[in-house]
């Protein structure tokens, strides 16, 4: 490509600093140096981590940078010694890196790749320790390896998913509409990007709690606390994976009818009731619940979720993410009778390996996902999408960066 | 049996109130009802368990009773409906129950048996909610179920393991020094007599914790917090299962001699360091261990064992018990990122089912037991036997109930 090796001059949305507008700039993005990829980003999404960040609540936050970490995109050009992706792939950045190398790949345990952590937790690319963004000269941080709110993006090589060719991009535009792909697109990347301090909506993390780190069985009983995007696709995953009751909790019982529709049987507003809600799930229950997902980020709702468990065998995962510096606690009692604590890290799926299998679940009809876009915008109006982010009514925003 | 269908009156070791001297009392032990097993107890061992009732801090305990919970003996006579078990076998009371009938039982998840609980709970038996134990007419409150500081107790049928005939107590008399006999019949109870709420010296919820709790592998990195008989028993629990390195912490360092003979192969004092002591075992491990074990009670401990676990995969298991009131506490960012916190029931092991194996895994020499057998006293020192309880080098007193 004309471009290849070449620097590029694109629009990015800029957060200068904490809690102010985003700004649309033109950004230099400078080519992939060794094991690095260039992407141009077709559409993103926004996730509260994003927010979490802009806010300076976020104490790694560093400004200025370009946020964004859910998206789709096509690679430009790659760096010296990339092998597995080239120009004209149909990529999907992902923030959990999989580097197949690392004594966390390596340990068959877990999907959280350690290899690129150290520069993507600065806001740097591992290579030269340095940020490809720059703004007349002036460098722009990096976001979570994937700064997708640039039209061009600048990721490591262990940090990309390649989607099957057999599922080629061209072949989904054609056999699904439009908004089935904008979905699809932005959907599938959520497990592989979601950063650790995510509240948070993210689909496919939910799918991962339930599929990866619960394992739930058949004929389960579920307990589902917040029912936002997160919550939603906990209850999908639930549903795909048999259980036989799945309790929403929520204090607001507009959003019970929306969970219906994703496999929520019950609803439980704590609000409802003087008793404490993990009291009340017990006696719902005969005894509490198999497994319970804390979707809030709320570390008194986290010690409710992990309490209403059944004594013995009930284990409580915690999806959500809360605010710095904020602790969990509980009766080591609660442990020792048999219940286990739990978090889950990226849905627990491996970014580069399992990516293209969610995409094949998309496309065989397995995952719900168009129903969690509720709101499209463009790059322009980027703080508009912050804004919707904090509206009930939002599940998930979509940009298109080309527009 | 001459005495069956009578009641017996007997020597028994009686609290009648919290912190004051036990009492040599003639106890008369009613006969055992539906469901019920009268047992002639030859030997118990003291356990913290019993000290914590005892000192009235255990919000539960009533007074008077008769504690013990750790013991061996042969039955003497049975009441209606019992089948398992018949006047002149070796048994084996247990804490923990197994009905094999009720929901925890089938669920194949755990072996917390609910069936009996709510009767033992409250110092009665369940048949009448009444107790088996009286002096001159007042009732005596069971313990545990077990009540073992008695030459006589009355247990629920579900509550008594039976040593596999092929290993009985006669052949094991004879095949092995009485010495190996007294801590044999002591310590196979352990899994099946320890009480949530025990500190603890119990040398099968020590294996259990590794086996079938955490489910050690081989080639693990595990760490051991506290040093006396719990922790102990989990260091031969991980160095059965194969652990590669087996680091022992405890502030005395005269503990650490002893602990090479049960499988530690390094040692920390947390007083050596003013690194906080989960970093210093982080550093030592390059990451942090893939097990812990807390084996004192001790909260902010139990915070430890689970931060110096190894994000993705560490998992930290509560033995210990803490005081009552107290609560554990950390970042759930700890969890979320793929720590996993949980706790032990009894070591796990199934008391009817299990306790028998472990006789099996002693006759094969395959667990340690003699090793732990510190003292020796009699029914009549039971008083001398608590004070022993407190001091470090005593890891188990066992006492002879018939002299």
């Amino acid at each position: 490509m004309a471009t290849q090796g070449q620097p590029i001059t694109c629009k990015a949305a800029v957060a200068w600093e904490a809690n102010t507008p985003l700004v649309i700039e033109d950004v230099r993005v400078a080519p992939p140096q060794a094991g690095e990829v260039r992407v141009k980003i077709l559409f993103t999404a926004l996730c509260h981590t994003d927010a979490y960040t802009w806010s300076g609540k976020d104490p790694e936050g560093l400004f200025p940078c370009i946020l964004g970490h859910e998206a789709a995109g096509i690679v430009e050009s790659v760096g010296e010694g990339v092998t597995e992706v080239q120009p004209g792939d149909h990529v999907i950045p992902c923030y959990q890196a999989e580097c197949r190398e690392c004594k966390f790949c390596k340990s068959g345990k877990t999907n959280l790749c350690g290899k690129v952590r150290a520069a993507t937790g600065v806001g740097v690319m591992m290579n030269d320790r340095k940020t490809r963004f720059s703004i007349k000269g002036k460098p722009i941080y990096h976001f979570m390896g994937t700064s997708t709110f640039s039209q061009y993006t600048v990721v490591h090589d262990v940090s990309v998913a390649k989607i099957d060719p057999a599922a080629p991009l061209e072949k989904l535009y054609n056999e699904l509409q439009e908004d089935s792909f904008v979905a699809f697109e932005v959907a599938v990347c959520d497990p592989s990007s979601v950063e650790v301090c995510c509240y948070t909506h993210l689909l496919s993390l939910g799918l991962g709690a339930v599929w990866n780190t619960a394992k739930v069985e058949a004929g389960s009983i579920v307990a589902i606390f917040g029912l936002g995007t997160i919550g939603l696709a906990v209850a999908e995953g639930a549903k795909a994976a048999g259980a036989s009751r799945i309790i929403g909790i929520d204090i607001d019982r507009k959003k019970f009818d929306r969970a219906k529709d994703f496999g929520v049987t019950e609803f439980v507003n704590p609000k409802e009731h003087d008793e404490p809600i993990q009291q009340r799930l017990i006696d719902l229950t005969d005894g509490g619940v198999d497994y319970s997902f804390e979707c809030i980020g709320n570390v008194s709702v986290m010690r409710a979720a992990l309490e209403c468990c059944h004594k013995g065998w009930g284990t409580s995962v915690i999806v959500g993410v809360a605010a710095s510096g904020q602790e969990i606690s509980t009766r080591p009692f609660q442990l020792v009778t048999g219940r286990v604590w739990k978090g889950t890290a990226f849905g627990g799926f491996k970014s580069r390996s399992q990516v293209p299998l969610l995409v094949d679940k998309y496309m065989k009809k397995e995952i719900k996902i168009d129903e969690y876009i509720t709101h499209k915008l463009t790059l322009g109006e980027m703080n508009e999408a912050f804004d919707l982010l904090h509206e009930g009514s939002c599940l998930r925003c979509v940009l298109d960066m080309q527009l």
